[in-house]
């Protein structure tokens, strides 16, 4: 096996026997957290150079145990593209010190000095978040792209707009699909603020009351790309809000995939057919040969409820711990892993699915009807002085009789119109029920007027054109 | 690599392109529901003697079938010992029918006449977790039977029981220990229920309108263990109750165990030091090596954080899907999976704990103070007639005059005491202020007096002599 | 102010100070738990009866304290009549000894014997939990009522089902309406469940040590209307599985109605146009005349997300609570009032909603295309002898082909259709694609034919016509 | 009644009939959002101006309803004054656009022209939230100053750190309770960033589709106190980020008061007995007149459960709504308005049991032993070259030595020591074993050196004197 021989533990030299077996299977963490391998050699690398500028560790010491490290580092690599089943040692600090001790003997025993897993798991936490949540952005881009690309494609088309499910507005498929496009870009700049308060510095705290030598937390941090350091030791070893911050943006990033997959499948259905989903992205029926499922899109909808579930999950976890690190605390990383996993495959799925998505134009026009343009009719009435409530009063006249004839109320009789309203019966009702009139009277910031969707489009795109979201981030936070 | 081959996937027939590299990722379940495949044979043997029965299916196919699914158990089975890594397939049930073509040919296509993934994947799950309800009882049992054994070791041992953490009254350590028995002994009362509402059959309702060839739904039940067939087809491929209370269930049972664990936890400190946690069932620190780690109660307490939002989560999946089968429902399996492997490791660890416990009889009994038995004194005085609230306060006075002069109330001058309260000057202070008579006298049912705590004792052991949990179950709901 | 006068505490006789305005503010519970006083009294009464049996009571102290629990109830009543703003008193129990002293001077102190908060308020809460259980019942056998009279009232009229969304195949809108009955049922079988659970007597249990005079608990329990008594003292007064169990069931059923809610939310868009709410149950627009919203349908939605929350959020209460009373478990009163208030106030509106629905034959039954019955044309093939997998594979060319010529399967030109499928256009496509027949088919217990249907509306029914809930529940549980 | 008078509903002129009672009980939602008064007037004073500026409205009007704006105030602040029960308008802008009637008579329904209750809600519940974090901020605050004050009382005295709630290495008390001023500090932050996010207007997006009339969106913005204005209409209606993202913060805080709560209670416990809460903020018990109970703290670890519910809930409101404005959202305003009232009340409970908190300094030195001291003689035996793995392992044995011999490590017999580790026996072993120096050595940032709490001190202090939190949070987001 892969990682095998002698297991190794950290402590139990006072210990009479060895962990129970039962305790052991429950105990060990290595199965979920070796994917941190390449984080705790980093964090192990920048603590030796630490411990040699700091005169506890011999420069030869030091250059033995950073090689040492090195080929650690290439067995693993190995190992890794081996498709590695974890050993049996008891989490990834244990595994890398056994390894090392492999390579260089003794000396490696030295690694640990002044350094604990308390702040050492922190650290190397801290440090794979911040490189999941570069990651996260770029899919988030990836989907705002797709997005932006087919409101571009659609700008001009008109579509119903919906409230309570109901047909409210005419507005743009342009605008439609960008309304999509903002909740994500929130995501984005959540993620960089999770992201500041990720990097911040724990390692140098030992167990829980600091480090008795004298190696420079601010170096350390710089080293590893950190932008502080914690400030109180004990906090430092028991802080996990940057796990729940980031379950929490996760979570809500799942929300908006959940609404975007919500509307796409209620838009893909054969009542509504406004939107067809390729091939590559839908799914059939082992029972029903006609159908074209939007399973991406449910699943989307589906995973927002685990990850809510995750983010509840671990705030529970925290919840009541006393002082200092508690074993509790090894729940982080099943929570963090399994989130970002879940967005990592499902962000692409939904960014293929929309994509590839087309409208059918006939389709979305159609569902336009005439009673889409009340508002406009109540509208000119209020342009013509009348407060608003009088005017929606009138204009509900008229639709209850268009209602009761079963016809537009452009259509209804002249008798009939004048009777339920004198007023809308003056108005010229055939052009203020033209929708794409509607739409362009919508023109301010954020309306469906052409114009204002098309400097929208502008800034969504400008947005795509950024710089790398981590530098970025680092502007800003200076 | 153990199950490759060509994939296959159950539909497409329609489809211009295979599923994007991005929606199988999202979309195969194999990783999580290959664990299905011991229910997917069952399902499918009693499926084929159903058709065969219903003379959909020749006897000679239906032979062939059989066998072919024997053969098909056989390799699942090798490659279950043999560590199998999952193969290519969508599904389980793919997997299943593309090895059982492999062993019978085109024949093979006629196991799912009338049949589709949606009923079939709700009886599979059902399956299992009638298995899993079991299994989840025996450790309970487990549990309760290492909680009775401490209990009848320490049964005499007076200790201070607690209210806000506050030293409340002195009760018997026995009577502690059972007082974790009983909320298990209400999570075996639910899991049978939960057990009871999962026995019902959903095969036979086809995608979801119902099944187009006669087989007898009720025969099928019986034969796989079912206690009753679903009432209503599209009802029955969308409801997920059964995994929404299984979840809920276990996630209470992982709150009892938090509160164990915290107990334990608690108690185990070097500040309380009632209990010492054997060798077996602790952990070292690595930097500290004095420590003696409840790690197993920790994460007990942590996991019931998570299972909490596992609950929630799915629940939050189930919310607002529309009539039908819905893909969301994929994610009862991973919800479903990982909660019972929790409990079905966590357990064990946490009985280990409870089993070799050691209580510090000195400690304990040291800790019950003379305050503790100041309601006795005030019930004293309610014996003679003088109403509580009175004999509240005028107990409170002398209480109070003890803290100010730094003793017991027992070692008060008696002047002193006198000032304070005549009335309880009056009384046989030392006799009142006796640990074991305190005890003693709440010899109610369910109280802490030696005959009650003998009398629960009893009780609780004849839980566990009963017959094995689901012949009992069984016997229940008939 | 009603309930005003001088404020009463049930301790402080040690402390120099009360409490701080700040702490009064946290602390104070009557403004929540003033709803209990019927409970609060029953429960005085059924104790000073109990008191007296024992012999610590005085046939004249009990016969005062009795009558003055009266006139404490008889003004109580008329203070919630007259919609009392709660006194400042801490509690109910604090709020009803103030009263009681009152009316029968230093005596009302003798109430307190024997008992505690502790004891008194989880009994309380229990009392009140199982009227609420019944006034559930009550409201979910409405909702189902309704359920069963629209079923009636559209049995034969043929509309989609659908699974993914996607049209799948044709049913009885009144299979689609009782879809919804079943897992009402469910509910009501777990509220009984609950029920069960939560009539155990914790009374008598003192603080958490047990009682020390001589009441018989099992008369108390009878006494009112508890079905058995509590093990364990400490659990009995730390235990609120009950709270908990009661909070999931109310959160599966939110999630039920959530279900309901969507389905008709979808069916009431113009694009499906199937399902018309009466004026009375749906709500316009302030900006657009012509809305019809279902928000009684959204909300019910909507509380489902709330319910659920509440849920996960008091079992994070009950997370790693040490043993004995604590004062977080105060919280249960509000998750608990709160969530019964909420569907006590949903379900009816549910009811008036679904009970006031149309469905629009017409358009249910243009809505169900030929592509619909694809299954039963491969179904034929089947019973032709061929294996389902192939029949899928031929089918699905022929809807293949069908989709690119812009038809229904059955007017493709013979062409065409032989050369997508021989095996297919030999069949007699045209019977085969109607949708009464396909339903018809689908004849098994639990599926859509008409008899079926029927049949099933006379299980429905039955479940109606049983006596009350609680006395078939008690029935049950002998 | 205040408030009373005919009921007024801003839709209905189609309909036949009004809403049923069961509706409006569901549906009404004045009981909840009359809170936002002020801000709705707030709003229709910024909106009357801008209709005014864009030529919409005359300035004879819009002086007409500026005034009666101003009148409608004046009555509600009256109202407010007189404890008001609401009203039976379904919501506070039809309420206010009642009031407004009668103030100014027909005119007052221009104040509808171009806005939706959908644009306008949304624009006061974030005024609302933006005034909620100023005053959640300045609590926070409060607590902090309270732990700052008690860190330089007792800044010097030494007492045990935990881990695992085992003993783990001494500490300054001052280091302790500064670990709990940071997790607040990053709240500040978090709460800071939410802010920001949450002063985007939504006002000028109409229903759904934006405004058909040119109001200057960016001035309205800068009138009321906003950042920006938002991008899309359809977004803005629906947008409930800032409702989940502040409850997050709310909760996580709460988790934070949670955990210094459970430290207290523990440390407050007979047992610990390392702190004395005050009189004024502990309470009593009804049966035993000693009890001290921690109750603010214990309903701090409580509420944190609750508001994770809360958070999950929600977020469990908004999964898989579909685009546009839902009535789902409603529920936005029960839960953010309780959460912030949670709080509100709750900070100030624990703010006061924090200030008012006494440590007891005996028990708190004599609580740390020598075997805490364990990992500064394996640092010693590092600092003489051995690798801190074989140090751990030297030092384990003494320990083991020395918990065999029932005594301390120092006060092991010569030859004992010697036998189990003459690298241990030859070090200056009482020297070592002194809390003091532990503590001294540990002198790096963020240790608990005396030098390095002075310096943490002076930064939790420099925090304090910061300007107000909005300006701050002004001058950083520039």
């Amino acid at each position: 096996v892969k990682g095998g021989g002698a297991e190794v533990r950290l402590w139990g030299g006072r210990f009479h026997s060895g962990p129970a077996a039962e305790l052991d299977r429950l105990n060990r963490s290595l199965p979920v957290d070796w994917r941190l391998w390449r984080q705790d050699l980093a964090v192990s690398q920048a603590w030796v150079e630490g411990l040699r500028e700091a005169g506890v560790l011999g420069a030869e010491d030091a250059g033995v145990l950073a090689s040492g490290l090195d080929e650690v580092g290439a067995r693993l690599e190995q190992w890794t593209q081996e498709g590695w089943a974890a050993a049996g040692d008891e989490d990834i600090h244990t595994l890398v010190e056994r390894l090392l001790a492999e390579e260089v003997g003794e000396v490696a025993g030295k690694l640990r000095t002044g350094r604990s897993r308390n702040d050492q798991v922190a650290t190397d936490g801290r440090l794979w978040a911040m490189t999941a949540v570069g990651a996260l952005e770029r899919e988030i881009r990836g989907l705002q792209a797709a997005l932006v690309d087919r409101a571009e494609r659609y700008v001009g088309l008109v579509m119903p707009s919906y409230t309570h499910l109901q047909r409210a507005q005419p507005v743009l498929a342009g605008h439609w699909l960008l309304s999509h496009f903002w909740p994500l870009e929130r995501d984005v700049e959540r993620l960089g603020d999770a992201r500041r308060r990720t990097a911040v510095l724990p390692l140098g705290s030992g167990a829980v009351a600091g480090c008795p030598f004298p190696v420079d937390r601010a170096r350390l941090a710089g080293r590893l790309g950190f932008e502080g350091v914690s400030e109180n030791s004990m906090d430092a070893v028991a802080d996990r809000d940057w796990v729940a911050e980031l379950l929490f943006v996760i979570a809500l990033l799942g929300v908006h995939l959940s609404r975007l997959g919500e509307d796409l499948i209620v838009f893909a259905s054969s009542e509504f057919g406004f939107v067809r989903l390729s091939d590559s992205f839908s799914t059939g029926s082992s029972l029903m040969p006609q159908k074209r499922n939007p399973d991406p899109l449910e699943l989307a909808r589906a995973k927002a409820g685990r990850l809510v579930g995750e983010l509840a999950g671990f705030m529970g976890v925290l919840k009541g711990l006393p002082s200092g690190y508690n074993k509790d605390l090894q729940e982080d990383k099943t929570a963090l892993f399994g989130a970002v996993d879940t967005l990592l495959v499902l962000i692409p799925a939904v960014t293929g699915a929309v994509g590839t998505l087309e409208l059918d134009e006939a389709r979305c026009e159609a569902a336009v009807d005439a009673g889409m343009m009340a508002t406009d009719v109540a509208d000119a009435l209020v342009r013509s002085g009348m407060p608003f409530r009088k005017a929606h009063d009138e204009v509900g006249r008229v639709v209850r009789a268009a209602e009761a004839h079963g016809c537009s109320p452009a259509e209804l009789p002249g008798v009939v119109l004048r009777e339920a309203s004198a007023a809308v019966a003056a108005l010229p009702l055939a052009e203020l029920l033209e929708a794409r009139a509607s739409v362009a009277r919508r023109a301010g910031e954020g309306g469906t007027a052409p114009d204002a969707v098309a400097a929208q489009l502008r800034r969504a795109k400008a947005r795509l054109d950024l710089r790398p979201p981590q530098q970025r981030e680092e502007a800003h936070s200076r």
